[in-house]
């Protein structure tokens, strides 16, 4: 049995300011972007699809990081591991974390790439299309980890993303050995289905090996095993996990541990706004209900609450007080 | 008679990127910040605030330039003079005043203080209180004037803010004089209850000797004039500008033009969210409606439309389409 943890959730994943605009569906076809999907660009398509780009709002983002930024916002006690360069951008996105409450000291990168950036097209239909330059962000390995910290997280939570880089995939998994020596939970999301496709056989021998707490949309699960039915999806990720989340939009998600499964349904939303950021909220209300015990339901409810207040808005981090939407009052 | 100009308008400020979030009132008396003003700091205090600062959206802003900005999305041909730092904010300041079609090209200033920002506070009500680092911005001078973009410019329109600089004053009065001797109108907006205070003598001298169209909102004019009756401050405003538009919050505006007198409604919008930028989006269709030759009323009517689009979001550069919304087709 494992120390009382001093965090309840430590993150792990790309720290990245997102830019986001308004854009019409033709911008997606003339700059050859895929319609609410995640592409790794380069410096210099980064820059030219910048210039290209409508006028703009920056604001903190990476998805791990939303996530904690979300669990803080509940009460939970958080910090997070990720490369920012010693620039404007990554000025902000640590002050922004901060301000979260959540602990982030791991040091800017000097004289090297600059932070990364997330250019966020969302067209009139809400979906996000997403072309990520990983700058510093992508430079996060080994050396990074601060190994007393993740021993001291009850829960590590680590985004698929970062599968897509050699140096910061070694980075994952030894934090996964880490937490594991130490009796901590381990969790994971898949979070993109072209990053699942590309590592499929890595992503299940992780889940499988290394993993506690799994978190997925249904067409990333749907991807990981291969299956256009839902149901075998499920089965199969009740053998792989002996936790997993699967949201599914306006579908709401479904909870499941061991035997036991539960549905959750969406919370309402007048106007859907822009969906950046609510898968990594959603994980941000489930991650809190399983630090503090709560029961399935109420687990899969706080995600789903997250998940809809950040949806009427633009970007991915939190504008009311989350304690307060949420009923949270200890 | 000037020739036919290729801008029609030119505006001239700090450029500044907003840093905007959320705060409750005793936030405000915690830090010593004037509610509902802008107050100048220096760049140690903008650290040390930010530092205590809630989590924050970066967007491009700046007086002068979010009116820019404005005029642009009307369909008006626009250009802009201010000064930035060769740093991540300059960058993102410059893409976006560039991406609503407004031509920018005052070179970013190296190896001196960086990019302005001003750090806005915006409490329960939707008031905005500002502390502004002015950094590079206020290092604009005579030397950054492009004498040829001012003299083809319909109008030159300045921004108050700028008074606070003696090196900036000089330039705004030379830019001023460029305009006249070209036959091209100048505008002025006052921007600040204290800067008035500060540099009311300046300012009456600049209004009665260089400006053809003033604006200003009603504390400003009465802090102009030195009267608490609107009435008073009007009559004094007639004789020393041709033309004039006071904003008056819910209460609508007020414009002048020589013996003519228009009052304009304030257009409804459900919830106001942040009041900034409300009164430089106002100029924006003031500006264009004089552009364009419009009747006084269409020119009070535009203004009032997108200072209603801004104040429904956080952040001072609209999100909506500002011709579809204002029912321009030409």
């Amino acid at each position: 049995m494992a120390d009382l943890a001093k965090y309840d959730v430590l993150g792990i994943g790309n720290a990245i300011v997102d830019v986001i605009a308004p854009v019409e569906d033709v911008f997606l076809n003339q700059q050859n972007i895929t319609k609410a999907s995640m592409t790794l660009i380069d410096e210099g398509r980064a820059q030219s699809l910048y210039d290209a780009f409508p006028p703009a709002q920056e604001t903190s983002g990476g998805s791990a990081a939303n996530t904690i930024a979300g669990a803080a916002g509940l009460g939970a006690r958080t910090a997070y591991l990720g490369k920012v360069a010693n620039d404007d951008l990554g000025q902000v996105f640590a002050h922004d974390l901060r301000a979260t409450s959540a602990v982030f000291k791991v040091p800017p990168l000097d004289g090297g790439p600059g932070t990364a950036r997330c250019l966020i097209a969302v067209t009139p239909d809400a979906q996000r299309s997403m072309s990520t330059y990983l700058g510093a962000s992508s430079l996060f390995g080994v050396k990074d980890l601060d190994e007393a910290m993740i021993a001291d997280s009850a829960i590590t939570y680590m985004e698929g993303y970062l599968f897509d880089k050699d140096e910061a995939k070694h980075a994952f998994i030894r934090a996964a050995e880490i937490a594991a020596s130490a009796g901590r939970k381990t969790a994971l999301t898949l979070s993109d289905l072209f990053c699942v496709d590309r590592h499929r056989t890595s992503f299940l021998h992780l889940i499988q090996g290394h993993i506690d707490i799994l978190f997925a949309n249904e067409a990333e699960l749907l991807a990981l095993y291969q299956t256009s039915d839902f149901d075998t999806a499920l089965d199969n990720v009740r053998k792989d996990s002996a936790f997993c989340a699967v949201t599914r939009s306006e579908k709401g998600s479904v909870l499941i541990k061991g035997a036991e499964t539960v549905h959750i349904n969406a919370e309402p939303v007048n106007t859907v706004l822009d969906t950046t950021g609510a898968g990594d909220l959603y994980a941000a209300g489930v991650l809190y209900g399983l630090s503090k015990d709560l029961p399935l339901a109420e687990c899969g409810r706080l995600g789903s609450v997250l998940a809809a207040e950040i949806i009427a808005h633009y970007g991915a981090r939190a504008e009311a007080n989350l304690r307060d939407i949420c009923g949270i009052t200890r």
